[in-house]
């Protein structure tokens, strides 16, 4: 494909909203443009780069024995009102009215749809398993998109669907997905760890993600150092020791704790350090109820274990300052868990405490000496904390806990009966008897990978692709290509690689050098070969590397076999 | 791929709201599925087929020089203010309000996506020309959806949009797109004609439609039986030889028609040939404006071409009985223009008519001895009926005009600067001065194409699918799936057939012979292969074309080359 037959546009600079590299460097390569928040549209070779990960995808699904199919964007109401979650999605899930007055939403996922899909089909045991999945637009309705396609309204998404018999065979699809993931991203080329996960509003009791390593990433990882366990934050377990501590007054007394509004003022003021001081914390479910969370001073409160512990379907809210000054008379630093008649959740490490301090609901004031079940009642007891790099691996054991970042690209989920119960998909067992569905459900963002790759994959310069989702593979400058010796060797190259089914794109625009070098680095196909009236009088031209930037001078006979050996590398 | 392992099952009925026979057979072979009136889900064979017109789409289009991108599918109403179509596009336009309470609409199409992408890009003359394109889900709000895919709301669409520096240029790039189109069409194998037709909201001023011929198609179309003219007969010109008509009564007199409703009735009572009575008929334009519009007895009115004639942005409606009754104070039977005070259309037909009768605005009485201007002022003439079989070719004039009902597949506009003007699309000419972009847009409905090409390619047993379009080329009926002798001539076959890049089908079921060869022909493959014990025992078996359902016993070592030439055909 030649530059000058091609509406690409590249640009010097970033536009404002744009925070991370793999957004600012989308855009100023022309590979996405922005129509409205959280909107974009794909340039010509954004959706190669697209075309390709999704052949990729099609190839290890029906490997996997997955069945494509294609469904709807809008969806009845009426079907989301069987499982509830017209109301439980939220905001997220974008409704609205058609012209005949009746209710619809955007599909943000499509649990519902295939499940009735299925459910009108299936009548006997040896109408399963199935598995089917599509590659579709998806809209989530978020409210402050940003990070380009990281977080988006309008996205496209891989979701496949598993349907089996049995929990054992439901097991069985899931590990067969899982697999294929892994061998979808390792065929990406890029650096990526599947984690233990929360499941969300998808729900279900078993999930893991996928996600590519990055640094701007919005999700927070916990990877052993030992061994190849890795979780989210959100889930990952902390390791309690669940050390001792008794404080040094016995019985329960109030003091003054003048102006003491955080746990390091308290333990400066008392001189007890931070990890024997006791934090109480407020939350709230999507219902209003309230809970009281006891943390040891150094910790911080997790609202996804909260939420697991106490069986929600969406993790608590922290209530606000005024909400704390209402439910306790005291603000947030001068309160604590006696007298309230909310329940008290503690969280593990703190079992052996006792004779400890907690705010008074008083302003300025605390109590010392303060003893469980004595002082007040406990009601349950868990890991209610984020885990911190350094704690111990629950895997092995002897590891310890690293912090990276990372974006999330692949979810697995296993779903039990969940929708199925709900929508009645139901089929007659060996032995006449009706039994419910077992499903899992497993997605990619297909869009939101290509951005996390580029994330992961760029330089100061502008893009790395890794081959197997460059747009083009090789970017030829072609620095005279109104001088016809210098074309015929461009068409003599290009017909030559093509045919070794190598992708070729040509810079051909009436351009000085430095700009075609320059955006050469910015778009960043893995090859670059330059080609000159010198050169070719020469006989030899540059070819560059994209992610080394190493220049090789080049026999012209030899670049083809050159080039299939960088990139084969 | 073995029947075992899809997701496919058949129906021996169709739904209650399946009228004509491509939807029934759509959704008795599984091919579609609905979730929702005018929502579909495309099951594995539907989107193996979609995905093979993808594909065609694809290649003539990139011959053609067009450029793929993927624009969104909700878009902000402040885009679609700046050209006016927020409202002018009425209830159709599904719009929404998001979470912050921001309007945004369902694509419906894309002309202000894409000049918006564009307009942001190009700068200079050397930036064109370019025609881009994208295949994708669009939604329509139909009022009643019916027919399947053929008039859904959810529906995927192939639309480019070229733009150029000059209307030369443009109406180039028309012509490159025109020929695309009818390349493409010519690869499906089914009978199509492209057709004149009218812009409707889309606007510009030249158009053609490209119809799959079909009896339940929604369209009208006037065909030349001896020239390639054909029109849609919402344009199709209606050549009148101006007959002149001088009726026996001089002057203007009201006389009693008690009881004549229609032009039958008129006729039988006076003796005067339909032809050479006239009629009278009421419209009204989107303001309210109404409309007094002359024909001979034996014509219809044409909204479509009173529409043209009138420079009307949407084709006018019919007065409803009560409507007229108010304008005239008679029924529609007894009204004319004589006294009102509205604008008066006169169809050329009637130019050299004098003395003639028409209603007088009062029930059971008509005037006779009409004539004008005497009796009244006539503000326009022009061509507003419907075209008729049998009406001269505009185009070669020795032809007449053929009635048949077409499926609108594809449509190529010529829209001149309308869109660019309203969004600002300008660029600087070789001059340095400032020039309007010229446009085109493309359309082509994917999904409803596949239905189009059911509808006029099957039979009373089931589907005929056109090789081109066959979700697999060969059905195998396996009679006896457990014995190993018939799966080893089957695994051998399947093995020399996709050998040859055949696509097959096994229908591995422990099904009756019956069942199979009942859901192979409503499937439809182009080839269906029987294998039995006994078949196998004789090596001979029986292969059927599905078109004409012909059988033959074929010696199994010869059946690829049998196959592969029965698929050529």
């Amino acid at each position: 494909m030649k530059w000058s037959k091609t509406h690409l546009f590249t640009f010097k600079e970033a536009p404002n909203d744009a925070e991370i590299a793999s957004h600012q460097l989308m855009v100023r390569a022309g590979l996405i443009k922005k129509l409205g928040p959280g909107l974009y549209t794909f340039g010509t070779f954004a959706l190669r780069s697209l075309r390709k990960f999704e052949a990729i995808i099609r190839e290890e699904l029906e490997k996997a024995e997955c069945q494509e199919v294609l469904m709807p964007m809008v969806h009845p109401r009426e079907l989301w009102e069987e499982t509830g979650r017209w109301s439980e999605m939220g905001d997220g899930l974008l409704k609205f009215k058609n012209r005949n007055d009746q209710w619809f939403c955007l599909g943000a996922t499509h649990e519902e749809v295939i499940t009735d899909y299925v459910r009108n089909d299936i009548k006997s045991y040896r109408h399963l398993p199935h598995t089917l999945y599509q590659i579709q637009t998806k809209y989530r309705d978020e409210v402050r998109p940003r990070f380009g396609l990281m977080r988006c309204r309008e996205f496209i998404m891989k979701d496949a669907y598993s349907f089996d018999r049995t929990e054992e065979d439901a097991h069985k699809s899931y590990d067969r997905l899982f697999k294929a993931y892994q061998n979808i991203f390792d065929r990406l080329g890029v650096k990526y760890r599947h984690v233990m996960a929360d499941s969300g509003n998808i729900g279900g009791n078993k999930s893991q993600e996928f996600q590519v390593i990055a640094e701007a990433g919005e999700d927070a990882l916990m990877i052993c150092d030992s061994c190849e366990y890795a979780a989210n934050v959100e889930i990952a377990p902390s390791i309690s020791q669940k050390e001792a501590y008794k404080g040094e007054f016995e019985s329960l007394e109030k003091f003054d704790t003048p102006g003491f509004r955080t746990i390091t003022d308290l333990s400066k003021g008392t001189g007890v350090a931070e990890k024997y001081l006791v934090k109480t914390m407020f939350l709230k479910d999507e219902d209003g109820k309230t809970y009281c969370v006891l943390l040891r001073g150094d910790d911080e409160v997790n609202d996804v274990k909260v939420k697991s512990l106490l069986g929600l379907s969406n993790p608590p809210e922290m209530l606000s300052e005024a909400e704390v000054k209402e439910l306790t008379s005291a603000s947030p630093g001068s309160c604590g868990p006696i007298g309230l008649k909310i329940p008290v959740i503690l969280d593990e490490a703190l079992e052996n405490y006792s004779q400890f301090m907690v705010g008074a609901n008083e302003d300025d004031k605390h109590y010392r000496g303060v003893s469980f079940p004595r002082d007040f009642k406990v009601d349950k007891v868990g890991d209610v904390k984020l885990a911190k790099e350094g704690d111990s691996c629950p895997n092995c054991g002897n590891g310890k806990y690293q912090n990276v970042r990372g974006i999330e690209v692949g979810h697995c989920f296993y779903l039990g009966k969940k929708y199925a119960e709900k929508l009645n998909a139901n089929f007659l067992d060996e032995n006449g008897k009706s039994q419910i569905v077992e499903m899992g459900c497993y997605g990619i963002g297909v869009s939101r990978t290509i951005q996390a790759v580029i994330e992961q994959s760029h330089d100061e310069n502008g893009i790395v692709w890794p081959k197997n989702l460059a747009p083009f593979d090789v970017h030829i400058c072609n620095l005279d290509p109104k001088k016809e010796e210098v074309a015929s060797v461009v068409d003599k190259l290009v017909g030559d690689l093509q045919a070794m089914g190598i992708e070729v794109f040509e810079d051909d625009r009436k351009e000085r050098p430095g700009v075609k070098f320059k955006d050469a680095d910015l778009i960043g196909l893995p090859v670059r070969i330059v080609v000159g009236g010198k050169g070719v009088t020469n006989g030899e031209l540059e070819v560059v590397e994209r992610k080394t930037l190493e220049k090789s001078a080049v026999k012209i006979a030899d670049i083809p076999s050159f080039v299939e050996k960088l990139l084969s590398q």
